[in-house]
């Protein structure tokens, strides 16, 4: 059994599935084709052979796993060389909008597409994302499964995979958002060792997700005030929830500028999870 | 030792504190006037003892646990007989702001005030509510510990407490609100069934929330609407979260106005708890 994957393009995320997939025993390929001199040497470290668009366009599965914030060349110029009997798939985090935009794209070549995103960090030791795959060709996918992939099919069109990773995120992202705004309102009221106890005892689980998120996100509010704004448009009109999202995108703003000057409110953030300064005193009945 | 505890009013929340108290061997006092043979048999079952204003402003400590859309007569009535030496404790959900502008009318009669809020459901064998105060006068609440009560103070002003209660709830009902919003979209994107999965999986804890929250929270939406408004005027700017409650008050009017009509989104939400329908399929690494 052998199988062939251009993979677009050599970033942390497509670096680290490719060295799953060639461990495995694919043959991946990907253009260094003016890439930098450390991304030629991880795409060799991970095992990936370089290869002209041509070669790319002839492979049994192209899969598209940009960086987040990279241009779509890789991808313009494998279009012109696609055709019929070619596999497309892209992973990226876009709108189901965005996906089926570029599956017509895609489709006019006479090639096929499939819906993928990624839930998870990259492939490591320790973990393994899951891939699912929607759309009417997602079984196409599955081969990727007997390389040392986590892959599963939704029964569902072109953009199913994509909403499913903009909930995900809709929900992480925003629970973190809900603990960010009524953590800090505690702190600015005096209340904040008296809730960390109430959500000890009885929200745990919610005290677990703010204390591995919340500060984890700082440094990543930035990016995240665009990501809320998409599941703003995603989500589509107000009674939907997009004023919800909206409402996240400017909360994380205000942590990103809070961050670049005194880092005030993170610090009130962080004193919430340090733990009692003045404790709610416990009395009577237990 | 004794205790005299006015009560304002028997309602459920009432009734069921004044007969944790009685059953502790305190002496609960209340007004019966112009109540209902209803009220007044619940009252009376709860151990309460009938008293007139003049009276009920001569407890140890006066208790004001009104129902949530109850008038604020019985308070009003009572004022004119408070005097140095009364001790008056609000323990109703109201806004760090409403908390202080009746500090500022009970004080004025010479009598203490007491910034209460009770978290968790009416006294049963089953369960005690916490009951944490605030202010200066914090500490003459204690003795209703000695009572049956689980009380705490908070070592802050008039304010806190009532901040605590509105930051226990904005969590708990935000995070209802996040599920219903994020959960109807991936079921009207084809995406329900893979996200259970997912949640499961990653988020175990959250999907838990959503399930004992969600369905609970269809009967009482229409009444959550104007409790997130007051979360948003709490929290006061759009970078303090403030915009995120109105999105939660908006979507929780969705919800209550299609309840009234066909029902049809509460329906696909029972769907996604329900379980798969077309469920992912996995295949590859685990």
């Amino acid at each position: 059994m052998s199988l062939t994957i251009a993979l677009l393009s050599p970033g942390a995320m497509g670096s680290a599935v490719a060295a799953r997939l060639t461990a495995h025993g694919a043959t991946v390929l990907t253009s260094l084709e003016g890439r930098s001199e450390a991304s030629c040497a991880r795409a060799r470290a991970a095992g990936m052979d370089d290869a002209p668009d041509k070669r790319l366009a002839e492979a049994d599965i192209i899969l598209s796993i940009l960086p987040p914030a990279a241009a779509s060349e890789p991808v313009d110029a494998l279009l012109d060389h696609l055709g019929e009997g070619s596999l497309y798939i892209d992973c990226n985090a876009l709108s189901p909008e965005t996906k089926q935009a570029l599956e017509a794209r895609v489709t006019a070549t006479g090639a096929a597409f499939v819906d993928g995103v990624i839930i998870g960090s990259p492939p490591s030791d320790q973990q393994n994302p899951v891939f699912y795959f929607s759309g009417a060709h997602a079984q196409r996918a599955l081969p990727l499964g007997d390389f040392g992939l986590d892959v599963r099919t939704i029964d569902g069109p072109v953009g199913a995979a994509a909403a499913l990773k903009m909930c995900f995120a809709g929900i992480n992202k925003g629970v973190i958002g809900l603990g960010t705004a009524i953590l800090l309102a505690a702190q600015r009221h005096g209340a904040g060792d008296a809730l960390r106890t109430e959500l000890d005892e009885r929200l745990p689980h919610l005290l677990g997700h703010f204390e591995r998120g919340v500060p984890g996100m700082y440094p990543k509010a930035y990016r995240w005030i665009a990501e809320m704004r998409e599941i703003a448009d995603f989500l589509g009109d107000e009674e939907a929830g997009a004023m919800i999202y909206e409402g996240f995108a400017r909360l994380y703003g205000y942590i990103a500028h809070d961050g670049e000057g005194a880092g005030e409110d993170q610090a009130m953030l962080d004193a919430f999870f340090a733990g009692p300064q003045s404790p709610a005193k416990k009395h009577g009945a237990d």
